[in-house]
């Protein structure tokens, strides 16, 4: 076991109506203005839009709002938003909606106190030193935001996906209603499911050193992502089906999960970041394509991990059938496991690894993901 | 899945020599005196207080000393720690040892910034409004004090072992370094193996409805603690058993294993009370006597999650496959289960429950604990 340090200072509000204590929840910081994201009038249509504003309104919190935030979250937008927190000098950040829209919020929150280029954060060329604080209500469970100090953002002209890191872009408060996130797609359901297995498993596979005891926590949330799933594509009103998938996706970034595990690499992701920032297509869908291939390339660098996850996870022994096992599973759960489905042609895959490789040189991606490496592991895909 | 809030402020500094640094970390709150507070003169033969002077003069930290405090601790010796802290004016309490020496900290730290009579607060006639900053190098890994808000201290004169709880008395900085942590003898291992086990069962058997998620966190918390137990029983040198084992006793009590849980109770901690209460037994060794005894009677309440138990745990099937193997453990590793091995007798036995009766006043026991139904409890662990 490595030595580490750990403090996350979010508090999750978590459970049923919790979302109309958000003016409560923010008066707390003495916050008296807020800018409010979000991404379609979804949530307007569905009335939390006036839950949040009758909230904010009971405690004096004034509010100015940018809306259009998409997935894939991209930095003219986030840039849009810098620019409306100076001009209105607003206090903090409160974000309504899922990942994209809260990575965004993360973001504004930092360029709103800086004078330079946001993007600097993003290529690691300056260190974040503060940021507005952040408020959340999370309206999709996936991409574990809600509870960590990451953010992920598109250059949309430069097509790089890159994120930042910082203790200061920890939310202070979210709110986690696993009611509110009843009215998620199925397909992004899936998706979903495939994002927090993914960031399960990045450290899992990729450490050297995985201590047995934070193995047990990610499989708790695998397993736990796995069962919900299923009963939640039966049945989309099952209140502890998707409150316990909610908190397994906050679970499986939180930190949680990495603690105490020697040097790791998300090497799922620095390729998925090629596949949504080159086609736009869905974070997650291009997750459950990537993982089974790089699956393929990768287990036999640490095979008795990939043992223990196949025997864990699915009941199985070889590394092999633990991979099978989970691809079957993307399958039947229907979301997409080749390239194919995501309409990625074999001629694309030149201009994905040149993508990827360009993307290494601000990514953890590590060395032994050669242009041959990576033309494989997508081969494998097709 | 029920409502929460959760919130954790206590940032860890996880692994090996992170004791030396105990000055910076102090440091960081602007703290320029302490209270560094221990059990025994053990602390100085090993070396440790050495290393910690080092740290703080490094930082130009005062301290005082307060050793001398107990297994089971009293609150005359939190008050003698009351009235120094006071008297020389501390700004922090810095505990040096383990539960016990931490839990009179957190207690004195309370006692420090109030008038009153600090048993008032045990007894729930006041409410905890303030406290010093608390940071602890914990040297034995069993109550999870090193990052929760709870304390428990015995008034020796009433025999009552009552407990405290407050978002003030979170340590602010908890040190875990596991090789701190091998001199601890067999006996003082096993019996915390039991702690840390029953940490894990009382939210887990008695709450009627328990999250899946959470039932899988506490399985991997009790499986550690059954598998590293084995390995430091035969190689006490063994650092990476010993850290997941620290790491399992942090996390059965920091509140992430009682999330979402609907309304439960510690009956097997307000029995083990008054055993130390009134016979100074050691609290894990109280603990591995009470557990099996109180399975025995309680589990038809519950035998979905007993059979849960003993499947997840052992291997086996029915409730009482689960509960045999447990007391079957608990004997295989050397701590007692039986109340003759703690030197207490059949006749003892009326004492003890009118003791449990009379805490019950300002305890979580609920009220199906007759006198008839603790007198059938402690006869199972005749």
């Amino acid at each position: 076991m490595q030595n580490f340090t750990y403090r996350n200072p979010t508090r999750i509000e978590f459970g049923k109506n919790k979302e109309k204590n958000i003016g409560k929840y923010i008066s707390e910081y003495g916050v008296k203005k807020v800018l409010l994201t979000y991404g379609s009038n979804r949530i307007k249509k569905d009335g939390l839009f006036d839950i949040v504003i009758e909230s904010l309104k009971e405690f004096n919190i004034e509010f100015i709002e940018l809306g259009g935030i998409i997935s894939n979250p991209v930095l003219s937008k986030v840039r849009e938003g810098i620019t409306l927190a100076k001009e209105q000098k607003v206090e903090a950040i409160l974000s309504l909606g899922g990942g994209s829209v809260l990575d965004s919020s993360k973001s504004i929150a930092v360029g709103a106190l800086d004078d330079g280029d946001v993007w600097d954060f993003f290529i690691g060329s300056r260190t974040i030193e503060k940021a507005l604080n952040v408020f959340d209500i999370i309206t999709l469970a996936a991409t574990g935001s809600e509870m960590n100090s990451f953010a992920v953002v598109t250059n949309e002209k430069t097509k790089e996906k890159y994120s930042i890191m910082s203790n200061h872009i920890y939310p202070k408060v979210s709110v986690i209603n696993p009611e509110l996130q009843k009215s998620v797609s199925k397909d992004y359901l899936v998706y979903s499911a495939a994002d927090i297995i993914a960031h399960s498993i990045e450290g899992y596979f990729t450490a050297k050193v995985h201590p047995t005891i934070i193995s047990k926590y990610v499989e708790s949330n695998i397993s736990t992502v796995i069962e919900t799933t299923e009963i939640l594509l039966k049945d989309s009103e099952n209140y502890d089906a998707r409150a316990e998938f909610a908190w397994a996706a906050t679970n499986a970034l939180n930190g949680t999960t990495y603690l105490g595990v020697s040097e790791y690499s998300f090497p799922n992701h620095m390729i998925e970041h090629s596949l949504s920032a080159l086609f736009n297509v869905a974070h997650g869908a291009g997750l459950s394509v990537v993982m089974p291939a790089w699956m393929k390339w990768y287990y036999r660098n640490n095979t008795a991990q990939f043992e223990r996850f196949a025997n864990e996870i699915f009941g199985v022994y070889s590394s092999q059938e633990g991979i099978e096992a989970l691809e079957n599973w993307f399958n039947k759960i229907g979301t997409p496991t080749k390239l194919g489905q995501l309409n990625i042609k074999q001629s694309d895959i030149v201009v994905i690894v040149e993508n990827i490789l360009n993307n290494a040189k601000h990514s953890r991606l590590d060395n032994i993901y050669t242009k041959e490496v990576l033309t494989q592991i997508l081969n494998n895909a097709l």
